[in-house]
C-alpha cells in the first residue's frame, strides 16, 4: 500500500496510526501542501485524487489500482478488510457512539481547520485565520469532552483503541498550535497521554514522518 | 425513534431519507436554528446534544434511551440495525467509494456551509456569507462531479441508491441557495432528477417539512 500524506495532515495521521495498529507496511509519499502552491493541487496529484486532499491511500485489488480518499471512508475500508484488531467497538450502540465521536471532529472540527480554508481566510478576509482554526477547536472540544464523558475508560471508548482516538490525537496536536488552551479538557488530554505510550501512536507522530520539518 | 431537525438542514435532511427508505416511521422535533438565538443552544437542547446540532436521533434500546447525533454515525447505526433494503453497496470496494462520496459532501462541504459558520463569517468579518458557502459548494461539487464518474448509473454507485445519494440531494439544494451555478456538474443533477422521482425522496424534502417556511 502506498500513503500520499503530508506530515502535519490531521487526517492523514489518522490513517498512519491505523495502519500501525493493524501491522499494515506502506510507502509514504509526501505531498506538500504549501511547497510550490501546494503539490496537492498539481496535475499529477489530481489525477490521483480530485478533491486534492490528503491522505489518499493506494493499493492493489483483484489487480486493479484503488485510490481512497476520505480518512473515514478509509478507516472502514480498513476495518472490513482487515479486521484485527478492531478499531471499531463490538456492540452496535458502541460503535455508533465512537462514529459520532470521531464525526464531531471530522466533519465538526477539522474541515475549519484545513490548509485551503485558512489560507481563504487570511487572504480573503485579511483575517488571523490561527484564531479562526482556534475558535472551531475550542467549540468543537468542548462538546467533545462532553460527549466523551459517557464511555471513556482509558481511551475514549473504554479500554479499546478505536477510530475516536486516531480522531482526538492528531487533532490535539492542532489544537495546540493554534493556542487553544486544553485545560477545559482533562478527560481528552488524559486519553491522549495513554495513546501516546502505544508504539503505533508514536511511530505515526507527526514530527516523526519523513517529510517533517523540525520546528 | 424522534428525530430532532430542522427542515433545511442538510444534515437532518440525509437522515429523513434514509428513514422513510427504511420505512422506519418516526417523530418529528423541529429545533429552530434561527429564532431565539438559535434553539440549538438552549440549555435543552445542550442536554440532548452537546455539539449544538441536528439532527439527533433518540431511540430506545434494551430499555435505554440512546440519542445519537452526527448524520454520519446515525445512518451507519441504521445500516446496521436496519439492514434492508441496504443503503451501502455489498462489496467491500464499492462500500468504500460510497463512504468516499459521502464524506466528500460530510467533511468537505456542509461544515463550511453550516449555520454557526455562515454567522460567524457574517458577523466577525463583516463578509458575504452566501458567497462563503458559494465558494467551498463549487469546489466541493466539482471534485464530487469528477468522482462520481466512476461509479455512476441511474444512481451514484450504478443502479442502487446508497449513502451518496442521500449526501448529494441535499447538497444540491443547498447549493441552489447560495446561488451556485450547477451547468457545470450535468452527472450530479441528472441523478438528483432519479433520486426525486423516489417517494421517500419526495417525503423528506426540506420544503415538506412541518416546520418549512414558505419562500
Amino acid at each position: 500500500m502506498k500513503l500520499y500524506g503530508y506530515w502535519r495532515s490531521s487526517c492523514t495521521w489518522r490513517v498512519r496510526i491505523a495502519l500501525n495498529l493493524k501491522g499494515l507496511g506502506y510507502t509514504y509519499e509526501a505531498v506538500h501542501l504549501l511547497k510550490d502552491g501546494g503539490q496537492q493541487n498539481s496535475d499529477a496529484y489530481r489525477a490521483v485524487n480530485p478533491l486534492r486532499t490528503v491522505p489518499t491511500l493506494e493499493f492493489q485489488e483483484g489487480g486493479t489500482v484503488r485510490r481512497l480518499s476520505q480518512s473515514m471512508a478509509i478507516l472502514e475500508y480498513l476495518e472490513e478488510r482487515h479486521p484485527t484488531p478492531a478499531l471499531l467497538p463490538a456492540g452496535p450502540w458502541e460503535r455508533a457512539r465512537c462514529r459520532m465521536l470521531s464525526e464531531s471532529v471530522n466533519s465538526g472540527i477539522q474541515p475549519l481547520q484545513n490548509t485551503s480554508v485558512m489560507q481563504f481566510v487570511k487572504k480573503e478576509f485579511q483575517a488571523d485565520e490561527k484564531a479562526f482554526a482556534a475558535h472551531w477547536n475550542a467549540r468543537g472540544l468542548t462538546a467533545l469532552e462532553a460527549m466523551v464523558q459517557e464511555t471513556a475508560g482509558t481511551y475514549c471508548i473504554g479500554e479499546q483503541v478505536s477510530f475516536a482516538d486516531l480522531f482526538l490525537v492528531p487533532q490535539l496536536y492542532g489544537a495546540r498550535r493554534y493556542g487553544v488552551d486544553l485545560t477545559p479538557y482533562p478527560t481528552l488530554t488524559r486519553i491522549e497521554a495513554a495513546c501516546e505510550k502505544l508504539p503505533a501512536f508514536q511511530a505515526a507522530h507527526a514530527d516523526r514522518q519523513p517529510d517533517a520539518v523540525p520546528a
